[in-house]
């Protein structure tokens, strides 16, 4: 039995999702968790390691975990592949570790049917014009790019209703208490406790 | 439909139940909270007022209420009725505002048959010494009577799978965070947010 929790997290570009994640990571928790690695066949960014940021492979390698459903989600991009492997997330759920998911709607579609017990978590801006402001002050994109990504957030939004749990993020602070009262929530279900602290209860049940 | 969330709490006495629900009352929480308040037919002992500490009714009044099947649960104790209405929750609950039952395995099994969306916590103590530690320490009551009290905790705690939750209250602090983070989690559950934050979310899907 798993005794780590799988967290799907999605959210437009711009609500917050990475900071939020990188703050709850940062912070004290008490069981331990991380964002899953994903498979990708594009080439390596200067600075990005192998195992680290991702497992990078070529189309081959990707395409034959593809026929061996190696893969509980994945999605081509362009002229590359992303996924995220089944080995990589059942691994860490068995010993406690709590896994997180940043992937899309679509992902997130995918990892429903394989993996039913997974947890969904979907952050929101508090405001379409919040949203903008925010992709604008990040400096990253042109005017062009930027309307491209509202257009991408509205679709995204669209699908909130599919995900178990929603965090609007308007103060970063309630937010992050938001999404640590989720995950620390799920590790208090009682299969998970009781698995985790097998000698207590078989102590509290005996029969003197 | 509900923006709040029922909460059956139960817990072998001493495991620090009733403490934990204090504190969370008086914390700073992001929505309202309540001890659900119960009917009973025994008399108001000094200082209990009606409608505060218990809806002060007779034998008759309880069991036409019984009859309307006005209660969620009710348990008949020694002479006297117990039992938490319908309407004291339902009222609550559609205001928003989250509903603690204080009650037993018993009344837990009664709700979770009336009202399946209820969540359920179990309350444990860290160890049947510490248990029995804390029920000395408190000092209300004489050995026969704590040696009652521990074999009754044992039969309470036998049902701990019948809950969603289980929380081990070793240390006070983490699991007053520990019930925050419950409680916390259910009210961001998708259809309770999408509810409160109506016109966000009509803005958010707006077609332009």
């Amino acid at each position: 039995m798993y005794t780590g929790t799988l967290f799907i997290i999605s959210a437009p570009s711009g609500a917050g999702k990475s900071s939020l994640i990188r703050a709850y990571l940062q912070q004290n928790n008490s069981y331990p968790a991380k964002v899953s690695i994903s498979h990708t066949t594009r080439e390596p960014r200067p600075g990005e390691q192998h195992g680290e940021h991702y497992y990078f492979v070529n189309s081959k390698q990707f395409e034959s975990l593809i026929d061996k459903q190696a893969f509980v989600e994945y999605a081509q991009v362009f002229d590359h592949y992303y996924g995220t492997s089944i080995a990589e997330i059942d691994q860490s759920l068995l010993k406690g570790v709590n896994v997180f998911l940043d992937i899309d709607w679509q992902g997130a579609q995918q990892v429903r049917k394989k993996m039913p017990f997974a947890k969904s978590i979907f952050i929101l801006p508090p405001s379409l014009p919040e949203l903008e402001n925010r992709l604008i002050k990040r400096g990253q994109d042109s005017q062009s790019v930027i309307q491209k990504r509202m257009q991408k957030a509205k679709a995204e939004i669209s699908h909130y209703n599919e995900y178990d749990y929603i965090i609007i993020n308007d103060d970063f602070d309630i937010s992050l208490k938001a999404l640590s009262s989720i995950i620390t929530a799920a590790s208090l279900e009682q299969p998970k406790q009781a698995m985790i602290h097998q000698p207590l209860f078989a102590d509290l049940l005996s029969p003197n």
